[in-house]
């Protein structure tokens, strides 16, 4: 039985992609590299002649690429969702460069599923959408022109995880990883939790929620800790019912 | 006084680029990591709207390149040419990996230009181009599909030369590395003193010159080796034309 490349399970996803250009040219970035799991959220364009021909022998990958309406839809099923940007943030999630971050989402995508993110050409990623993203990645670059082009900075990902691949022996993860969505589920909870206890006041929330979500992202959530964090939870409202 | 960066000394030559779009890459792709120095050699196709497009921010780069006729020209003062290119050779150039060479590559350009070559888009680089270039770079990519872009293709090299610049301290570079084309002048020097001397039949060279070359290129010429290597063929001439 041949082992599955990691590399099948890495995720590509852009957000709101405004050229068809650059959607061929990532395709083609993609492939090149040995990856192929495609999602485009919401694009701005259509998959054009000029997709295709920037694509050139990955028409491909472009044309298997999944349509999704949200980010949310987008990242179902990941482990990890890892956010390529420039912008520095009030509270940064945990942030790595490419090189960094390459090594342990190669490890985890032998297992599991794990998503690169990518925002629009123009605005990036909101603050909303890098808020479901467990990782900041950094591409190092000129201070005086930070402007990677959109298929550029999916080569320069790619082309990293690709490095890692030929590095690295097969490695056997140590621990599961609780899915996107239970984790996001899991933080609404808690939100809701909170604010039923009056610990939070949903009128001023002030910064707790994003150093909630920072916490919870600087410590790679796994799936039994999604089942203790739950019975806190519960605990914690019962608790609550139970006095008042 | 500031020093000048080492990415400053790294020159991209473009021999006969065909689609203009791809011109304009290069120069973002340059740009976004410091690097300024861009060489036409040759192009197939006019710096247009499409350049200008997709060079977005680093016009300037694109507007600054200079025009060569041919590499020769393009690698003058260079004292190091590394060519980039997929395909495998007869006889191998040393060839490196992008992160294997970029250390390198910068170290001798923090005091002596140093060449990146890229071929066109359909057809690479000639033989003899590649004959002129000490190192083969070789990008690692999927093997059932290794056609990266040009553009792409420098944004990882220019990408590993960033990392590896953030990675340096200031190096003092040991040697003094022979400018292009001296070793080129010694190399012919040599052929003819071969010829000269009846080692080097001109009718039936057989694969004498390659091999010799690939010698020299793993070497690594130095300014003083040239005068050293001036004066052993001097020497074997001047012997021969005693003898007859």
């Amino acid at each position: 039985m041949n082992t599955p490349s990691p590399l099948a399970n890495i995720r590509v996803v852009l957000v709101e992609t405004s050229h068809p250009g650059n959607l061929g040219a990532v395709a083609r970035a993609m492939k090149v590299m040995g990856l192929a799991d495609l999602v485009l959220v919401n694009p701005r364009c259509d998959i054009d002649a000029e997709a295709r021909s920037r694509a050139s022998g990955a028409v491909d990958v472009l044309e298997a690429a999944r349509l999704c309406a949200n980010l949310e839809q987008a990242l179902a099923g990941a482990v990890l969702a890892a956010a390529c940007t420039s912008r520095r943030r009030d509270l940064p999630h945990p942030a790595y460069t490419p090189r960094q971050a390459a090594p342990q989402l190669l490890e985890i995508a032998h297992s599991q599923p794990v998503a690169l993110v990518f925002g629009s050409e123009t605005c990036g990623l909101s603050n909303e959408q890098l808020m479901q993203c467990r990782w900041l990645l950094n591409i190092p670059s000129n201070p005086a022109y930070a402007s990677l082009n959109l298929g550029a900075a999916v080569q320069v990902l790619a082309y990293e995880l690709r490095c890692s691949l030929e590095d690295s022996t097969l490695a056997l993860p140590e621990f599961e990883l609780a899915p996107h969505e239970a984790e996001q589920a899991l933080l609404v909870e808690l939100e809701k939790t909170l604010i039923e206890i009056g610990f939070l006041n949903p009128a001023n929330p002030k910064r707790l929620l994003p150093r909630l979500r920072r916490f919870f992202a600087k410590a790679g959530l796994e799936k039994e800790e999604v089942a203790i964090w739950r019975g806190v939870l519960s605990a914690m409202q019962g608790r609550e019912k139970g006095r008042t």
